[in-house]
Formats: structure tokens, C-alpha cells, sequence
């Protein structure tokens, strides 16, 4: 049992839980820079809010995922603007921006000089400026890792800002702001939680203290993600997907995700399909090819205990194979009605470009085990 | 499922995990100030490692409980020596003190400025000096707890110094430390790791993040103290109740406890009693009576239910009652040789100062049920 766990020093969580904003933001100052995507209605209230508090407040409305040009555009606009604090609101994407900037505005220089792989990878020296992230999607669990997903615009590839005192200083996690999300986004962002509580489960880096947020995840999203994609307005499955999320975000922040999100990443940052449609499609089949390499190649290694296991709890059945299991999630996909990769024009042509990439990602290194090429070739052509 | 969650941002766990102490403390500056129990025989290697890095020390040996005027004595010195961090080694009493060390360092004034009840209650205002917390016992969890408890010398009261800032910076378990802890400490710390993974799961606060420490804090706490106890070298069974204190930290914390503890704090201010002992003597009596008067006063109460689990837990017999649990627990007290309250010369006369002062304690309002005095009394009757 060995663990190096990191986490957001304060995660509030509940039904109505934005009613708790003034309490916390009362003590971090008078100047709020507030980030937010266009599509939440509750922004209006934060806005409220702040009026009764008399914090003065700039507000930037973000429109899709983060690139380097639009950090460094809201950076200088808060650098102005010369705020105490920082709080977003949105998807993973708006809270991903909410780190970067608030690491910015007490780090001098351009988003770059901090970025790795394709920047100078500074480390940041000063502490950021306070942060209270507030997702409204539930999906990603950005509101409790430590790092920031950017798009490089002119290299169309995704690169992570990445550094422990990216945590948000507070993580505000309110399950009644995801009731206005639509179906096809509950259906996205929900494969996308479930996902991230399956993969560091049977990761390379799992751990004692993960394994306690996964097994709970994978069970309460095999329990209410449907639910919550058919019945929007339910308070429990609502709830559920909102914790599974949370979940899911410890848990990668801490012991790394696999195959699934190893190709995710490539694949976001080279076609317009939506990040959870990408899960959901590889999910199956990376199961199926990991555990297959497994039994061949590590028939000793643990982890093939564990995808049983997964299929035990989703499934609802003691006696659950693997395959069961495998199917139960295609099943789930087919119900959540997610499209199939190919709608995004994705084709095998694009394949070793897929896999190349996908092989320097972080996510790649938390797989259960080394997947070779014609492995990885395998996993694209069944998820097509 | 409601929750404000809180914890250290960093929490490295393992056997042998004190060896990545100086990739730790290397960002943290070239001087340390260094609070360690004499007892413990690891203090060495961290003078070693301080050397090794070049970075300048200077040390504080703690004896027992710390007081305000042993602490008041440390932070002057530490205050002399100009440190950039805190490094502690010890019982939940050294860690402590560098709790409040680490505090007064960036919080000009006296401890009694900050202290709750008996001064003036000020707030830190200041963000602490880096601090890691090294536990060498398994019992209290307070490397991710938020509060120092200090003895009046003058009022014989416990009271606590309460902040999210003193939450450790990085909390540095490593089980392999608890091996030099003789029988009769770890019976008494690992009683105290034990209760503070029961109460927190049938708490009036009790939260669904903590409930999945508890459950496995339980299980695991069952499995191994006695373990721990009787071959004090057993690498699991260290490992896993140095994991019941992390838990259990982690559960007090966001959940807080019951009468259990609610007793202990004014019963250890008054008598010479280890706080585990004392836990020790009051768990079944207190587990009785709380299910009685649940039954009584509040049959829907779903704590009834947890009791019951707990019990299947513990005797891992899944027909088991709420006594067989009961009796399980005084049994393993036995085994353990854990001497009756009797021993410490607490007597009846005691105890209506005792109960006074526990219906003020913070722990006590964690309890399910708001007992009676004759409760209470009846409590400690048990328990003598």
C-alpha cells in the first residue's frame, strides 16, 4: 500500500450548494474575475451575488476548450483588472481556464513559458491567486486535478499546464446546476465520469485510497448515468453523476487513467467530436484488448481480477464475466444513443498519427500494461 | 448527500515512505525547525537528511501533551531561528505542536490570542509556514486534521486551536515507523484509530465521502490491531492500522466524532489516562446506550442500521447484532490488556464534572442522539 495523493483543500458538495458562494468568498476580497460559459443560467446568480457582497467583478465568457490565445487573452484582461480572486463556471474546460489564469496572475510571463512539451516548462514559483471552481457539467472532475488542459492552436495538439498548486483553492460542487444540461451532454460528460473511475481502478498507479472512490463511482454510475440522461430534473441520479464525477477527479488526479484517455487526448485535439463520445466508444474495446494482453502477457498481474469485479458491480450479477460486462457498457452507449466515431470522420488513415501520439500521453503511462502498436491499431478499428 | 470536505493538500503514505522526505522538504527552503518525541528512533534519519541537503536545523524535543506554555516556549525558539518550515516526528502530540508552531510563525502575538474558550479567539490571519506532519504512532490521524489540541496548565481543559490553515502541508505516513511502538501504546493509539472510524460513520454529520473511510477504516482496524499488537513487526498489520489513523483523521475532521470522544477530552484533561485507553473503556458502554436511545426517541434514525453494520463488520459474521458487536469490541479490549478506567482513580464522584464539561465538547455534538444526563452517567458508570 503506497500513495502520494494530493486533492483541493476544500471540496463542498451538495444540492444547492452555490448558496454556500458568499460564505466562502467573503474572506478572499473585494475584486472578483469571474470566467464562465454562456450556456449556465446560474451565472446570473453568481453576478447577484457579488452585488449583495459589493465585490466588484469583471466577468469573461468562455466559448469552447481553452487554447494558449485565449488564456493569455482572459490573463491579461484579469492582470488589468487586478482581482483578488478567481471564480469560474462551467465545464471542464472553463474550470481548466480558471487554473491557468489564476496561476498567471501572480507567475509573470506568457502561458507558454510554464507549458510542457511545447513551451519552456517553467515551474511556477508563486502560490496562485485564489481560485473557487464551480462545475456545471458532470464530467471531467477538473475542479479537484491539478492541472489544465490547453489546446495549441497552431500545433492542433493538447498540452496540460500541470502543477499541484493548480488544485483549485476551493472546489464548489453544486448537482443542481447540471439540471439544465441537455441529454446529449449528460450522455457525453457522464462516459467521460465513468470512464475516469474505471480506468484508475485498474491502473498501472492505483492505490488503497483511490480504489475506495472508484469502486464507489463505477457503482453509482452504472446506477443513475441512464437515469440522468432520461430524466434530467431527477434530484438522486443528478446527484449521483455529480459525485461521480468529484470521484473520478480524485481519482485520476492521483493514480493516472489508461488507454481510453491516452487516446482521447490525440483524438480531441486532431477532430470535433465531443471528449466523452470518444470514452465511450473506446471504452469496450480497450477492456477487451487490455485484459486479452493481460491474460497473455502478465497472467499474474491483479488487474484482471479487477475488470471482473467492474463487470460484478455494473452489471448487478455475482456471477458477471468480463464480457458481460463489456457488453453491458456498449448496451449503456447505445442507450445513451452516443454516436459512433466514424460520424466525426475518423478513419483508419488517421490511425498511426492516433497512436503515435497517444503513446507520449500521461494518461497511456496509468494502463494496466503496455499495449504494442498492433494492439493499439486493434482498440481504433473496434471503436470505429 | 450534503458535505464540505477538507484535508492536507498532500498526504504521502507508504512503508518506507520517510524516505522521500527530501524531494519533499527541497522546495521548502535551507532551514528547518524540527519538533520530535524523543522515543522515537527515526529522528536520526531526518537530521541525516537534513545534513545531506545542507539544510541548517535547529531541534525541539517535546515531552507529553503539549501545554501553552511549552508551546508558547517552541514558537519563541522557532520564532529566534528565523526557519522557512516545520518538520514534526511524534504522537499526535508533537504533531500538534507544529501545528500551532507553524501558525504562530506568520501570526504575531501569543497562543492565548488564538486559543478558543479560554482566550480571545482571534483568527490567523496569515497562511502558516510550511509544515510536514510525520506521524510516528497510529492512532490520532491529526496529520490531516485542522486543530491542535493544547492543555491549559492553569484551567486542567483541553481546548483547540481550530483552523483549515493548520492542516499540515504534507502529511508523511510511513507505517514503518510504528514498529519501535511498544504493545501498550499500540493497543491504546490503535483503540483511538479505531473509534475515530466508528463514530464519524454513525455521526450526526456523518457524509457520504466519509463513509467510504469509515467502512474501510472498520474493516481494516478489525482485522489488524490485535494483529499489530501481538507481533508489532507485522508489516500488514502495521501498515493497515497507520491507514485506520489516516482514515480516521480524515473522518473526525469533515464529520467529527461522538461521545466516545466527547468524553475523552475532559476525562484526559482531568486524569492521567492515555486518550486510547480512555476510548477504549467508553466504546461498548457508549455504542449501548446511543442504541437505546435511538430506539426510544428516534426509531427512524437510519444510525440504528450503521450500528448494526458495523457489528457484520467487525465479527464478519453477516447475521450479526448490535451486541454481538458489542461484545466483540470488549473482547478485544481484553485481549489488548487495556486497564479499566478504575485504574486511573476515576471515580463517581467524578462524574458530574465530567459530564458538564463533555456537553461542551466539540465531539459531542457529533453523537446521533442528544443523550440525558442520566445517559451519561450511566455511560460512565459502564465503563468504570
Amino acid at each position: 500500500m503506497q500513495f502520494d495523493f494530493s486533492t483541493t483543500q476544500r471540496i463542498i458538495f451538495g444540492w444547492g450548494a452555490l448558496d454556500k458562494l458568499p460564505s466562502i468568498i467573503s474572506k478572499f476580497g473585494t475584486r472578483a474575475f469571474l470566467i464562465y460559459s454562456k450556456s449556465v443560467p446560474a451565472v446570473t446568480k453568481i453576478e447577484n451575488i457579488f452585488n449583495e457582497l459589493q465585490i466588484k467583478w469583471h466577468a469573461f465568457t468562455a466559448y469552447g476548450e481553452p487554447t494558449d490565445k485565449v488564456i493569455n487573452q482572459v490573463t491579461a484582461e484579469a492582470r488589468d483588472y487586478n482581482c483578488d480572486f478567481v471564480v469560474s463556471i462551467g465545464g471542464g474546460s472553463v474550470i481548466d481556464t480558471g487554473k491557468a489564469v489564476s496561476a498567471l496572475l501572480t507567475n509573470e510571463g506568457d502561458l507558454l513559458d510554464y507549458l510542457e512539451v511545447v513551451g519552456k516548462g517553467m515551474p511556477i514559483k508563486n502560490l496562485p491567486k485564489p481560485y473557487i471552481a464551480i462545475p456545471a457539467t458532470a464530467g471531467t472532475g477538473s475542479e479537484v486535478t491539478r492541472n489544465a488542459v490547453i489546446k495549441i492552436t497552431n500545433k492542433k495538439v493538447k498540452v496540460s499546464m500541470r502543477n499541484p498548486w493548480l488544485l483549485p483553492s476551493v472546489a464548489l460542487v453544486d448537482p443542481q446546476l447540471t439540471v439544465s444540461v441537455p441529454p446529449k451532454i449528460t450522455a457525453s460528460t457522464g462516459m467521460d465520469a465513468f470512464t475516469q473511475v474505471i480506468e484508475p481502478y485498474v491502473s498501472r498507479f492505483s492505490n488503497q485510497l483511490v480504489d475506495l472512490y472508484c469502486k464507489e463511482g463505477i457503482e453509482k454510475a452504472a446506477k443513475s448515468l441512464l437515469k440522468a440522461y432520461e430524466y434530467g430534473d431527477n434530484q438522486e441520479a443528478r446527484t449521483n453523476m455529480a459525485w461521480v464525477s468529484l470521484l473520478g477527479g480524485l481519482s485520476l488526479a492521483n493514480a493516472k487513467l489508461g488507454a481510453v484517455h491516452g487516446f482521447a487526448g490525440p483524438i480531441g485535439g486532431m477532430f470535433k467530436a465531443p471528449h466523452g463520445t470518444i470514452c465511450a466508444s473506446l471504452l469496450p474495446s480497450v477492456i477487451e484488448v487490455n485484459v486479452r494482453a493481460l491474460r497473455e502477457r502478465e497472467p499474474q498481474n491483479q488487474k484482471v481480477a479487477r475488470f471482473e469485479e467492474i463487470a460484478k458491480i455494473i452489471t448487478q450479477d455475482s456471477h458477471a464475466k468480463i464480457r458481460d460486462g463489456i457488453e453491458w457498457i456498449k448496451k449503456l452507449k447505445d442507450k445513451l444513443h452516443i454516436p459512433q466515431l466514424l460520424e466525426f470522420n475518423i478513419h483508419k488513415r488517421d490511425f498511426s498519427e492516433i497512436i503515435s501520439k497517444s503513446k507520449r500521453s500521461s494518461s497511456m503511462k496509468g494502463n494496466p500494461i503496455t499495449l504494442t502498436d498492433g494492439e493499439l491499431w486493434e482498440i481504433l478499428e473496434m471503436a470505429l
